[in-house]
């Protein structure tokens, strides 16, 4: 069952940057992409087209969008929850976009104020709109395995927003462990559920390391076919549900494994090291990656 | 073949603080030993018998081990390199003792200063006079997927040496991976090779996380159906082939897992979070456990 190539979809850019404190230059985020590109990420999120009263450091989304080298064959998705963000993303030259929703009601009502079948019915004109535009939309299912408000949440309910969405029309669904809470039980008994409904092909794992699972996560997934990753270089991006926690599991820790499992996914882990110590230097901070922190070690 | 329970050999005390900078008062060391027993913890590895011009940190071996209270039910190896070690080791009340293999000829030579072949000669007086005290002997092998001398160590080779020091007499032999460069196929080629030599329930897993592999290690060992895995409080140790590093894999994150996975260990994870708390306290530094900065800051 195992996958011969891995797809990781970059994510720091945009889900790391926004849960780092303060704001990081409209130029670092650029050259920061750019230097993701370079290592061989072919899937990077780039930006969110979100209100700047709410999500500050995401206000120069079109700057960043218009600013990167366009590589061929890499593809730099945005989130776009509502048909607003859409159209703004659209002008800036969006050719993917992402939505955001949750498999626990309560994350959803304290996350975007609405119940996940309403946050279904506000994504449907968006997900209308890229189809007429010719725009790919990747779905995004929060609290796969657990919520902070709800504890443990059924992998059945993981299973039919997953399946709303694909029928909505997304291209992928990515599966969020939110808090990091999964194991590698738990993690397979929800792709089981979601995978009677959505075709392995179509799901992505996005794991956070919280109590360090992350890694054990991927490779129980890799076991059942999964084929794609969400990661975020230098682990950038933090817990907001735990102050001083581990968020995003690191890039450099994914392209480790699959390294060391022969499993190719086209990165060049050195240049992806350079990108995360980039990063780290412009955010005064440690690279939360091990492999990062080994291999840096390493070279001093 | 996983397991139902698994045994945790705790080894923080020695591992751990004899890596870490500077040394910790005694006092310090016996209670953080009897609070890990508290935890439930049945193996911990307390002190090490050897030379204090080389291990200035372990020169307190024997008022540790006459100082902790030993609670029923519960084993507190210590490392003897040698058989004068072992017998102050056997005086101080010791009734498990551990001896340390390498499976690289470079890092014998450059650990413990003689091939494999005259240390494992060295051991067998060690071990020999153990069995005549009725004291069991737990060995380790070290470098055992990776050597920070001679890279990649064939698992036929890791076979070879467990399997002496069994013939030898050895109870369990402990298969470290020294430089943590494992992942789950490399683990799992090494262990099938061993196993063909050594019975699984023989066996235990002692992994490095210092490129973030060691908790999908363990994962994967469970499911060849390792049943013992070594781990260090607090990811007490770090790595000292790589400044900065991380270490020996921390206990509460090994816990979280096999709690995930429903397997028993008999270890109340709050207890454990505790003593790694009062432990990293003395040392002036953060917890290397990401579920223990995960709990505590749930806590706060």
């Amino acid at each position: 069952m195992l996958p011969k190539t891995v797809t990781i979809v970059e994510v720091g850019p945009r889900d790391g940057l926004q849960n780092e404190p303060g704001v990081v230059p409209t130029a670092v985020k650029i050259a920061l992409i750019d230097k993701l590109a370079t290592a061989g990420l072919t899937m990077i999120e780039a930006t969110a087209f979100v209100s700047p009263k709410w999500v500050p450091q995401m206000a120069d989304n079109t700057a960043v969008l218009e600013g990167i080298t366009r590589r061929p064959g890499v593809t730099y998705p945005v989130l776009t929850p509502n048909l607003k963000g859409f159209e703004a993303a659209l002008a800036a030259g969006a050719t993917e976009v992402a939505v955001f929703a949750a498999a626990s009601e309560s994350f959803s009502q304290r996350n975007i104020n609405c119940s996940i079948a309403e946050s279904l019915e506000r994504f449907r004109p968006v997900v209308d709109a890229a189809a007429a535009a010719g725009v790919s939309v990747r779905g995004y299912v929060s609290c796969v395995v657990g919520c902070p408000y709800e504890g443990a949440i059924a992998p059945a309910q993981v299973a039919r927003v997953a399946a709303e969405l694909m029928v909505m029309g997304c291209r992928e669904v990515s599966l969020g462990d939110t808090i990091g809470v999964g194991t590698p039980l738990s993690i397979s008994r929800m792709i089981e559920a979601v995978a009677k409904f959505v075709p392995l092909s179509r799901l992505a794992g996005h794991y956070h390391d919280t109590y360090g699972m992350a890694i054990a996560n991927i490779n129980a997934s890799l076991q059942l076919g999964v084929a794609t990753f969400d990661a975020s270089v230098g682990g950038l991006g933090g817990c907001p549900y735990a102050k001083g926690a581990s968020g995003n599991v690191a890039t450099e820790d994914v392209v480790y494994l699959l390294n060391g499992l022969g499993l190719a996914c086209g990165v060049d882990l050195n240049l992806l090291v350079d990108a995360g110590a980039f990063i780290a230097g412009h955010l005064g901070r440690q690279s939360g990656s091990k492999v990062a922190r080994a291999l840096l070690a390493g070279r001093s």
